[in-house]
């Protein structure tokens, strides 16, 4: 390969040495700064852009619009600059501090990570915002987009690199890998030593890719199977509002509804009275037995499709027996993402969200707002939904990590 | 095989979730029973180490040592059991709530991990040390212990699983791992969908082998290339202590020191003081060149010794110009664990900890005190060495997760 990751990874830990000591001032600055570089280059990155659009002709339309940028969008871009450079910096933070029994004063500090890595498909919004978040929270970035999106990202790049040097800042705090062989891919997913975290961002293929082939800590983010259970007990109403919320606002996204479970109890009502606010919509529903029987257009559900995230107007429907029954299909189903039950009993909904094993659990509210803006993190770099170090909607802290700093007086161990 | 380690996998999971809703008195209540099955199975756990050690005979005598179990050993480990059962449960603290903007009520709630992994070597307390945390923390767990201490670790499982049974618990809770083959091995860090986090602990390339080959996560633990950094504005008299506890009290664990550096300012008067100092402990020194000529007696440092964990009484000792120099030398070589200065410079202590990156950073005191037990933990599943979910010391907390529970009235989202 023409390029050496190996030198990357030591030129991003000497940027990550100076940006870990940078005053908050300093990078917010440099963050807003940045922001006017893009909108000041608006012309070449969408010059960039017509190159890789250029190649992208044959591919899908919804490939193809989240590919495109236009001057709307690089103003987006730049506003989300802004927006990271007004959040708080968790860098310094104390965690908690004590005084042990041998007179040693503990804290713990928030730092940097080090060397985050990102891995992500022909979005070059991704770019911006992770280099973005990776900035303000001290780290440095090595990114990877995607292939279709390598002249849009490389000049995306090569602007915000302008600014940290122009500022005399080591540009190394953001780079970007501009060979996109899946050689090279697999070398980054392995370059322990120097990348303290990859996250992969993109479809459920890329991110298990990542989880088979990274040596390095990875965090999953994304895949999203998430079930709406409507109970015996609940406002009708309601569910059907949350059911067609979750399921029709924004279907492509993570945390929209996938699987509809229904009470036996309230099946014969609530099935027609949902299907029909679905229809408005043309979502295709994929029952079980006693769906199916209730709905007479419902197509027959396959085993595959308690499983897939859709990611479409389709949604798979059953009707089950009990709580217990629905708590049981959704923790073998489901991708620990997003859960939620629409009832008006307390026993009930206290009992779904202790049981449910989830990063989110809701009651009587959409799927859709597990999302790091909504929480009021006023960032997100994705959704975790494995258990280590950050589970939900990741904003800027989970971009850091801890340090203990312990004072002394000549304290020796006996 | 002959084990099924998805079988145990699911096993593991069903068991997960009972323990989960398990209340802290049941656990607590379970654990000093085990404590007490322990004892009272003295005997037959004596016999069963008897065997490991006849065919440990050709092994080295501190590997014979660490597999011996004796009377006082096993009461040693029931004890264990018992101040795991009487620290505080972290399962259900609310780490942190607010309401949104949208008025959900949002908290974050500690959630066990869910099931636990653990692989380490021939030390039979580890697998009763281990199944206690991951039990308190309301975790399942799968061990994976050294084959050269199968037939003990199959009787305190046994013991263990007794237990639970004898009081209705699904024993699942506690599995052993009983073919200790490589293969075997290498399937469980592959055990994706069942294992929420793989800890190995033990030698280096032990935990080496796991981060290479796991597509689990995993917390790595444990190597320690930790520092001294006698500053000019050390009190030597102090430094001197720290250097011999850091070196001497217990070599063989990764809290202890290997490398110690000295600002060329005091190396002439602290050298000659420390060498003759750590001469009644026979501690082999290894010098740069500065240092070799100080000292006459000491043995020119190979490259290989400035990123070598002896676990020995050896000492690597290098020279430096500045503090700056002492920081850059630890951030090249160190294994992320424990660092200290000796200095009674404001200015330098609070630079080297700001900028030295390790898991604990020290003013004047031993690197010995990074300890679960002594930073007030009262236990201790291991020293994390990465950034991610837990760096130092981890305790109980280190083996719970978190979990979004959101309490709404019908919002949707717009």
């Amino acid at each position: 390969m023409a390029i050496d990751l190996i030198e990357m990874g030591q030129a991003a830990r000497k940027a990550a040495f100076e940006l870990a000591q940078m005053s908050t001032t300093k990078k917010n600055e440099l963050l807003m700064t940045m922001a006017q570089a893009l909108v000041a280059n608006t012309e070449v990155i969408i010059t960039a852009n017509q190159t890789d659009l250029k190649k992208a002709k044959e591919m899908p339309q919804n490939f193809v619009d989240r590919l495109t940028l236009d001057e709307a969008r690089i103003k987006d871009m730049a506003n989300g600059l802004k927006q990271i450079a007004n959040l708080p910096d968790p860098i310094g933070n104390i965690d908690t501090g004590w005084t042990n029994q041998d007179g040693l004063k503990i804290v713990k500090r928030r730092v940097p990570l080090g060397v985050v890595g990102m891995i992500y498909e022909a979005r070059p919004n991704v770019t911006v915002d992770a280099a973005g978040l990776c900035f303000k929270a001290g780290n440095a970035v090595i990114l990877r987009g995607g292939k279709e999106a390598l002249a849009t990202n490389t000049k995306l790049a090569q602007v915000l690199q302008d600014v940290l040097q122009a500022n005399g800042v080591d540009q190394n705090a953001i780079q970007l890998i501009t060979e996109t062989s899946h050689h090279v891919a697999e070398k980054f997913m392995q370059l322990n030593g120097y990348l303290d975290v990859l996250i992969p961002r993109g479809s459920a293929r890329l991110i298990q890719t990542v989880v088979q082939k990274a040596t390095v800590p990875v965090i999953e983010t994304g895949a999203g199977n998430c079930h709406i259970y409507v109970d015996e007990k609940a406002d009708l109403g309601m569910a059907e509002k949350i059911v067609v919320n979750a399921k029709c606002q924004r279907p492509s996204v993570c945390n929209a509804a996938e699987t509809l479970l229904v009470h036996q109890a309230v099946a014969e009502t609530f099935l027609p009275q949902v299907a029909q606010a679905l229809a408005k919509y043309h979502v295709e529903l994929r029952g079980d037995e006693r769906t199916c029987e209730i709905l007479g257009d419902a197509v027959p559900a396959s085993e595959r499709d308690w499983d897939t995230e859709y990611n479409d107007y389709i949604l798979t429907v059953g009707v089950v027996d009990t709580l217990a029954d629905a708590i049981t299909h959704i923790n073998a189903h489901n991708t620990k993402h997003s859960e939620a039950i629409v009832t008006d009993s307390y026993q009930n909904g206290q009992r779904f969200v202790d049981e449910v094993d989830a990063s989110t659990v809701y009651i009587n509210a959409s799927t859709r707002f597990t999302d790091g803006f909504v929480f009021g993190f006023g960032a997100e770099i994705g959704i975790s939904t494995q258990k280590l170090h950050a589970r939900g909607p990741m904003g800027l802290e989970a971009l850091t990590t801890t340090k203990y700093i312990v004072n002394g007086n000549g304290q020796i161990r006996q």
